[in-house]
Order: structure tokens, then sequence, then C-alpha cells
């Protein structure tokens, strides 16, 4: 399978926050440095996401800012 | 300043690609890892942005999904 | 701190309603005109969001749709 | 029509570029504040866009950041 | 009205899921075939939308990623 | 592979418009119904999608906003 995301960053669930609707799931990419994501409670469960779980963040490279001090 | 994205990963600018609108970013986060970003002519130009610059990939936690294999 | 997107309109917070993983901030930007802000409950809590705080509603340009009648 | 996009702001268009497949809209809310969109060339064709034209720059809550000094 | 927003596909509500801040509606589009859709709980309340209600899923052509197998 | 976006609409390629940094793919998805996607230029090239291409169009359930008459 291929995608036209152009970001994928490899990573493992280190905590969730389930609420209604959504869900808050917190993604360790290397020692130390998190990623956080927002989806579905419904796509939590139906990837059977968990803490450990190895997965990958997603991003459309239109939705990267960048910042600069 | 502080800002509600939740994710800001920093890295070096390593290539850019300019558009009559729109520019591509690439940045490097760690050996061998991008970020790519679609920002507009008008930022890469008003951020002074260039091959080598410092900057921070910034992302709205709900734009980030989740893959996994 | 110089940010790619192009859009900051100042304003002062309303409102907010807290849910499990997001909140929604109501920042009045002109006398009886508001802009509404969807973000974590997290960022609410680590920025100290509160009614009448001072804020900036930023938004990157590939988000801003155009409408006419 | 209705719409759920909680974010609707009446202003003109101030200037217009073009690009090959997107384009740059810059849209004057109030004297001297401007809302920058990024829509494609088409929807500015479709829609007769030209500088003067009435619109309202419009934005899902979900895409509304927030920034504090 | 006349919106920049290129994807329209129309259907029928066919479940809403309602949290403090954010509801999913879900959306048939033709037999079998749903889309999905995350707006505030106001939006779904001033838009009066119940199981049943005719209406369109709207995407801005640049949320719109492609897969291949 | 399983991914987090719920929404995931099968068609075929019948368009692709190429910028410099962007470009516009235009899917059937129906007799008579299409999908716009604005992904970048490298994605169409990495992918191989040309006219006639299977491909999937995947949105975030979060971008997918509501529109009534």
């Amino acid at each position: 399978m291929k995608v036209s995301a152009r970001n994928l960053i490899p990573g493992k669930v280190k905590e969730i926050t389930v609420g209604a609707v959504n869900s808050e799931v917190i993604i360790e990419v290397a020692p130390g440095i998190e990623v956080v994501s927002i989806i579905t409670k419904r796509s939590v469960e139906d990837m059977g996401l968990k803490k450990g779980s190895a997965v990958k963040a997603m991003v459309k490279a239109s939705n990267v800012m960048i910042v600069t001090d």
C-alpha cells in the first residue's frame, strides 16, 4: 500500500485518553520525544490500539507549519 | 510565546522548492529522517528560510493520523 | 518567534467548554465578532487559558475557504 | 444554506496570485486586517473571484489554533 | 451561495454520537457507503441535524489524500 | 495495513494537473461524481499516478464539514 501523505514517523503508543467521540493518543517516536494525535474513539477501537502498540504517525505535508526563534 | 499546537519537532532545512504560490520545505529532523512541509512562497520569504536554517516543524494534533501494519 | 501560518487575529477568550479530550474556545476578536477554536483540553491547561485571556487565533492559509452569496 | 463551519468572516478580495494549481487570495476583513486563503485556481475561476469581490473567509473550528505571548 | 471547497457529496444522516464538545455524524452517501464527519456539538444543534436529515458532506481538496494498493 | 482515517472512497484517476509543488488529481468515484485532491507533485511521481490508475481518496473525519439547504 502506498499513500500520498509525505510524513510517516514510527513510534510506540505511550498513552491513550478516551472521550465520547475523540481520543488523544500520545506516541513516543524517540526517547523523550512525543507526537500527539487526535483520532476518533472508534478508530482506536477498530485498530486495537493500546499502550505499547507499534504505530506510525502520519501527517499530510500541507498540515505542517514552520516556526523559527 | 506559547502555542496550542502540540507537536513541535526541531530540525534543519535541507531543501526548498518554490512554486508560484506554495513552497515545499524539506526538514531533516534526525539523520536520515525528514519532515516535509508545504507553506506559502511568501512565508518562506518573510521568514528568510534557506538551506541550513534551524526551524521547528509544527503540527496540530488533530492533523496527525495513525497507521499500523 | 516567527511562524509560517499567515493568519493571526488578536482577541480575548469569551468562553471555554471543556470535554474529555478537546475544548471549545470562543474568542471575541471585535465587538460582536467571534472566532471559535477547538484545541485539546491539555493545551487549554498548559497555556492557562481562561475567560478574559488575551490570545491570538492562528490559522494556516490552506485551511481558509471562501464563500460568496 | 447552512454550514457546520463555525467561522465566517466577511471581507473584500484585495489581491489574487494565481499558480498552476493553487491561488493565494488576500481578503481585507477590516481596515489594515487581512486574511489569506489558499484555494485551487479552478475555484477562483468557477467563483469568478476578482479584486473587490465581496466574500466570506470560512474556517472549520478544528483548524483554529491559539497563541499567547 | 458558492463555496471554494471542491468536494460536496449528498447523503442522509444515519447516526449521530454527541460528546461534550464534538459530535460524530455518519452520513450514508450510497447504499452501504458511509462518510464520517466530526463537527462541533453546537453545529449539530444549530443546524438541527438528526437521523434522516438530507445533507452534503463537504471537503476542501487540500484535505484529500490518495492511497493505492 | 490499517489507518485511522475513517473515509476511504475507491475510484479511478480521471485527470492530473501538475504544478511546481502541488498537483490536482481528479478522481471519478462513480459515474459523473468526482472527488478532487491536492497532493504534492512528488507524491504523484512516487506513486506513479496517471490517468486510469485505481486509487482510494482518503479523508480524516475531522476534515469533513456538513452543509444543508
